[in-house]
């Protein structure tokens, strides 16, 4: 079965940046955007050029050194914002504008204390004036998550007919749960009129854990980008997790999707962002984390030798990691332990390795993690006890 | 409405202690132990009695501690583990034995080499025997997520004849998408003859981002209890965060599902577990992060000063978090700076503001975060140029 393409929008230097403590320079946006192009993805929003001018100057500079990525710049529907990211996008191979403005009833009163009319004038005449510069405008309809769908597919509708190439549907808040959101990414794939001109993007945010199953929905339902950032950072809880998303499309094929992601630079990739940010990467986060193939307990370290795949469904190479741990704690039985004494050294018999348990649970009861020296030191005690 | 009530069990002190470095002494179990209590979860798992000496005593001490949840010992299909289990419950008030074995074909081949028939067998076997200790018992059917689901069903039917009381349904690798997960408890639930005498149960892993969601397709589908982690600690990327799975039943009432938890005491619940294990929380954690409810660029932070709802869907209060930070750095938009400026003591006009900003910016692009000293600043200079 050949697989439609998903594109990945990469929003690390620009949603995933506005993250409070994480400020990077512009010689660090460059490194991290350069490894971005490496890594395959198809969009880089590299910042939001109105925002100031060491943003500017970041976009600019990204701009110039992308060789395959479209390179992308935030605005609000302001004509300053748009005049200002299209100069800072002057020297991209391929350059984006991305436009938008708040479509729920939230927004438009309490953010723009307007009307929904005046509020898709606004949409259609920053499409139209972002078309000016660029061919490629992706128009995002804030709090798209919280707008009836029928408003929202006016608003897809207008803009498109006004020239956008992508429709972003942000869930702002992170408030939806999946089916909702793959309801209203098919319910508009079913009701705009000209749909089959733009593409619907899947923006989603980690509030309440959900981004990467929401943009899994979204994809499911005819969505073909995803927006996210690397190790899933971004404003409060975050945004979607590339590492994540790319995964669970690659791990079921079944669902005839893939990305052009170079899979094997995804852990790498995420410790340079991680060490340029000083943004920590929890030990169970998902496909990255420092845990993620690591096995400790005694049930699951036996049937990891036995054979990987029986706890395993992800071949740690294949995301850049080099080999999945075996840590031997109180938790490990004896397979786990055999297994590491016949690599520092030891074969043991099946009864001397009942007494050099006994001996290792002792040991491990006091300490975190039993390492090689350890194993050693048990083994010998153990041989002056029983051994011999 | 009316709302059906979901159990919480949880793991912490089970398979979320089987983490690499993060062993825990029976004092801290039982300081987590109380608190879980506290916290309002109906069952903790409170160790495997069998693993180590250690532990054992743990699951002693922890029955004897806790006052209103039911404590849990876990077991394999083995005699000897479920009279060890018996034996550290057996001053629970509410004791309950979770015993069980793997049923994939990966599992049945590789790790037990035997067939269907003898699995049944011995998983039957187990249960009776456990009910020989306990009223109480929990079933697990491992790597339920690749276990076809027809055998998965007569697997369950038989245990529930021999006295199951709950059937735990693991994703053990984490692989499975939501649809798949929920369609499988969907299949329980109308296919396992008795299935009304027993609680189907949600154990989920993160391993592709997915726990969270899994879960909660798993209930909207039938079952009735999550098993949880606080963090969503665990082996690996670890198992549903607890925290994650308890706001989104509480954010979407038109669920008609709920649990006993009080999510004010969410938050202290995290620290106490992440500073006792040592296993840090990413700032971009949902519910429980340090920047859960931080805001940093301009344009959310305009939309939550005007109203909190724009952009938090959680009132950080119902989490036990005591203020959604405003957070100033270059991203930060006029409304940020003149808000900060105002609880320091500088109300400004719309032209001082204009004016201030341009030196804040200024300022902000050499610095990760502006405080209240650096706002002083700002401002008494901004005023010697401009604003007298």
């Amino acid at each position: 079965m050949s697989k439609e393409l998903v594109q990945i929008f990469d929003t690390t230097l620009r949603d995933g940046e506005q993250v409070p403590g994480c400020k990077l320079n512009t010689e660090q946006k460059l490194v991290i955007a350069e490894r971005l192009d490496e890594l395959g993805v198809d969009i880089i929003e590299a910042g939001f050029p109105i925002s100031s001018p060491g943003d500017f100057k970041s976009v600019e500079e990204i701009a110039k050194l992308v060789k395959n990525a479209t390179v992308c710049g935030l605005t609000r529907s302001v004509k300053k914002d748009i005049e200002v990211a299209a100069d800072a996008l002057k020297f991209a191979k391929k350059p984006r504008i991305h436009t938008g403005i708040g479509t729920s009833d939230s927004h438009i009163q309490f953010k723009f204390n307007t009307t929904r009319e005046k509020i898709i004038e606004r949409a259609v005449d920053a499409v139209k004036y972002a078309k000016s510069f660029v061919e490629d405008v992706e128009f995002y309809a804030e709090d798209a998550g919280r707008t009836d769908n029928e408003f929202l597919a006016r608003v897809c509708e207008e803009v498109v007919k006004a020239g956008a190439t992508v429709l972003n549907i942000p869930d702002t808040t992170g408030y939806c749960l999946p089916e909702e959101y793959g309801a209203k990414i098919k319910y508009l794939k079913e009701n705009v009129k000209g749909i089959e001109k733009a593409i619907l993007s899947c923006h989603c945010h980690n509030d309440l854990g959900l981004a990467t199953a929401n943009s899994i929905s979204g994809v499911r339902n005819g969505a073909r980008q995803i927006e996210c950032t690397i190790n899933g950072i971004g404003e409060r809880a975050g945004n979607t997790a590339l590492e994540e998303v790319v995964m669970v499309l690659r791990q079921h094929p079944t669902l005839g999707l893939d990305t052009r992601i170079n899979s094997q630079l995804l852990y790498s990739t995420s410790r340079l962002v991680s060490e340029n940010m000083g943004m920590p990467v929890q030990p169970n986060k998902a496909i990255v984390g420092a845990n993620a193939f690591a096995h400790s307990s005694g049930i699951h370290q036996d049937g990891v030798i036995k054979n990987r795949e029986t706890y395993e469904i992800i071949n740690p190479a294949d995301v850049g990691v080099t080999e999945s741990a075996i840590i031997l704690t109180a938790r490990s039985g004896r397979a786990a332990l055999a297994y590491r004494a016949k690599k520092v050294g030891y074969e043991l018999t099946k009864l001397q390795l009942d007494t050099v348990y006994q001996e290792f649970l002792k040991f491990a009861d006091s300490k975190k993690e039993v390492n090689d020296k350890d194993i050693h030191e048990i083994i010998e005690s153990s041989k002056l006890l029983n051994l011999n």
